[in-house]
């Protein structure tokens, strides 16, 4: 991987061989991969781009940390729809409104961008085994393309977490174990097991190519945009790896002169969890909180990745915003409506917190904005049935009919 | 449309003028759309879709039903993933075997290509509501893909429909009523309505664009395969509007020259609600049977589309087989653990009718499979909940986890 300088770890600055299997730093901190740009630029351009068929996120790969003779075995990920919502964009009273809809990947949220990436390292290092501890959708996209190619998978989740989660796991053929216990029981049984077994370790604390995965949305972004970069990318924030993959991808095009200037990052947490923002905002260490939001994708009370999050919110001269419950489900409903996209609550949470600022004034008029849709609404059905309340009933009777819609 | 010679009959014969919102036959029987290939072939070829970047349903717009400068604006539909299985390929005994993953789809199933065309026909058409009757896939992906066109919509569902479908419905803004009545006298109250008011009809027992819409999904399977036909394309059925789109697709292909010869159709029915096959294996006329699978989709006692469906089998010189409600349950678990797509059962029943052909021995080994997933399985998580039974449970113990997973 010669356009690889090294890992660098965002904590102390040591630096590391680009190993397929690296995990942490001595220190602890997380690793940061660092390209060579100026080589990379000489053979990755739009032309080069626009040449290219691939339509997943391995069509970005010499900005990828992947052999050149690896070939990507798992699900067909990335290339998402970018909407323009013209309806939005006039409420908000912005100049153009996007919507990024990562809820229609393979197994429906956009952590598939990063598993699909560790299922690659696992192989491309020789595993046969792939472990992750996880309660939704890194356990979901991990056993989903790890079943498409053909590897093993032991996931650990705390054996609270939804049914329906687990259900897909389970179709997915993942050797599950649910841990009758925290879910720091269950990290700590997985990397008990992981250090026993020597399996490939998908923990996003640990990994540090699976932010590398998820910055491929942001490439995509500047690539359906024509390379017209954004004022502003609004994302949902819970373990911080989503919104530093964001980050990462839009330095990525910048450096490569692909765009002209990173957009600044909106993070938006959720009021009763959000400890990234917290920290951002008061200017001071992060510290950990409760979990208060139905969100469950961004109820990360102890973030496993607050140090690349904070460094994206702030190298990009972002924004943040805490939004409450009825705030995310008001904005399900909305984007639903307004856009036709179905997002699950942690998913539009960033619109959430776009429509906050809004109402505070707070969203300069003359701007582009995109919004990422983390994951499916029917990833989360029961609450959506709980927003939506009964539909209107009627009999086979034409008055009726009318009378109720007001015809 | 110049493109387009005259919509026929399918029981009559007699010819129609293609207007955007023509609907049934005097005769009651439904339209076939008749191209004129000639034409299209000399300006429509590999090449040409070669150099087309639209990564959506609408690449193949020579062949569609919409005027030259018709801009669709529902959803990006279409152009999902195929892929190769070997592993099952193995298991059949066959040489290939590919999936085709349509339950990515924007609103996750097949159905959006039905409803993104419908969609377009209507503001074609100059209209500013759509509606229909259904319990499921048509009626969200219609909310989905009229949403984000900026349509209202009218959607009628019996009340007993399941409440997941409803919530998805009820985000996408769509004007619901839950009929308290039989699904016939939810349908009675649609056309009542429909009749009254003008609204445009997405009913698929009426409208002819809707299986042209479907038709796509063979295309991409012919361009997927760069044009080199498979020999047969198995598909779960119900009332029979998929295996006709699927059916014409593949006659498009073959009549502007880009594939030699039609695939044979393996068409897959519930035991419990077989119709279509039962008339095709007796040589008979269908017959209206009871409803007892739990494959909600295709649970289609009275097919709305039994012509198209028959004459696709018999032109194609087709395979029927029906499969019980157990043997759905193990293709959905087989088809996520072997090739990472979890599909609905609906989805999934093509993939269990070719298990069970190959069981049985008539399955020629020296053959291309294609097996269409019309349907994700996060559309009906109940369903999978059951089929997958409980985790393993363990507490935070190494010895105990190894002990459980025999390691």
């Amino acid at each position: 991987m010669n356009h690889i300088i090294h890992c660098k770890c965002v904590k102390c600055g040591r630096t590391y061989a680009p190993a397929a299997d690296i995990t942490i730093c001595e220190c602890g901190g997380i690793l940061d991969v660092i390209y060579d740009y100026e080589s990379i630029k000489t053979r990755f351009n739009k032309e080069v781009l626009a040449r290219r068929d691939d339509p997943t996120m391995w069509r970005y790969r010499e900005l990828l940390p992947i052999e050149e003779d690896t070939v990507p075995t798992g699900l067909q990920v990335g290339m998402s729809p970018l909407y323009e919502a013209q309806k939005i964009a006039e409420d908000l009273g912005v100049k153009r409104l996007y919507i990024k809809d990562d809820g229609v990947n393979p197994t429906a949220s956009l952590k598939d961008r990063a598993s699909a990436m560790a299922v690659t390292k696992a192989i491309e290092a020789g595993y046969d085994t792939i472990a992750c501890s996880s309660t939704g959708n890194a356990a979901s996209s991990l056993a989903g393309n790890a079943a498409k190619a053909g590897l093993k998978t032991y996931i650990f989740v705390p054996s609270r977490a939804p049914k329906g989660k687990i259900a897909q796991l389970m179709m997915f053929g993942a050797n599950l174990t649910a841990v009758d216990g925290s879910y720091e029981e269950t990290f700590e049984l997985s990397k008990a097991a992981i250090d026993k077994y020597g399996w490939y370790n998908r923990n996003a604390a640990i990994n540090p190519y699976l932010s590398e995965g998820k910055k491929t949305v942001a490439h995509e972004i500047c690539e359906q945009l024509d390379f017209n970069a954004p004022d502003f990318v609004a994302v949902s924030v819970g373990d911080g790896c989503t919104i530093a993959g964001v980050y990462k991808g839009l330095y990525d095009m910048y450096r490569v002169g692909l765009i002209d200037r990173i957009p600044r990052i909106i993070s938006v947490q959720a009021q009763g969890c959000c400890p990234i923002n917290t920290a951002v905002m008061n200017g001071e260490d992060w510290r950990p909180q409760e979990e208060n939001t139905y969100a469950d994708s961004i109820a990360v009370g102890v973030p496993r990745n607050p140090d690349k999050a904070i460094n994206a919110i702030k190298d990009s001269d972002g924004i943040c915003v805490n939004v409450t419950d009825d705030e995310i489900r008001e904005a399900q409903k909305y984007l639903a409506k307004n856009a036709g996209v179905f997002g699950e609550p942690a998913g539009v949470t960033a619109t959430a917190g776009l429509m906050k600022l809004s109402r505070e004034g707070k969203l300069p008029h003359d701007t582009t904005i995109v919004s990422i849709v983390t994951g499916n609404g029917l990833k989360d059905i029961d609450s959506a049935i709980r927003s939506v309340g009964e539909p209107i009933h009627c009999g086979n009777d034409l008055a009726e009919f009318e009378e109720k819609f007001g015809l």
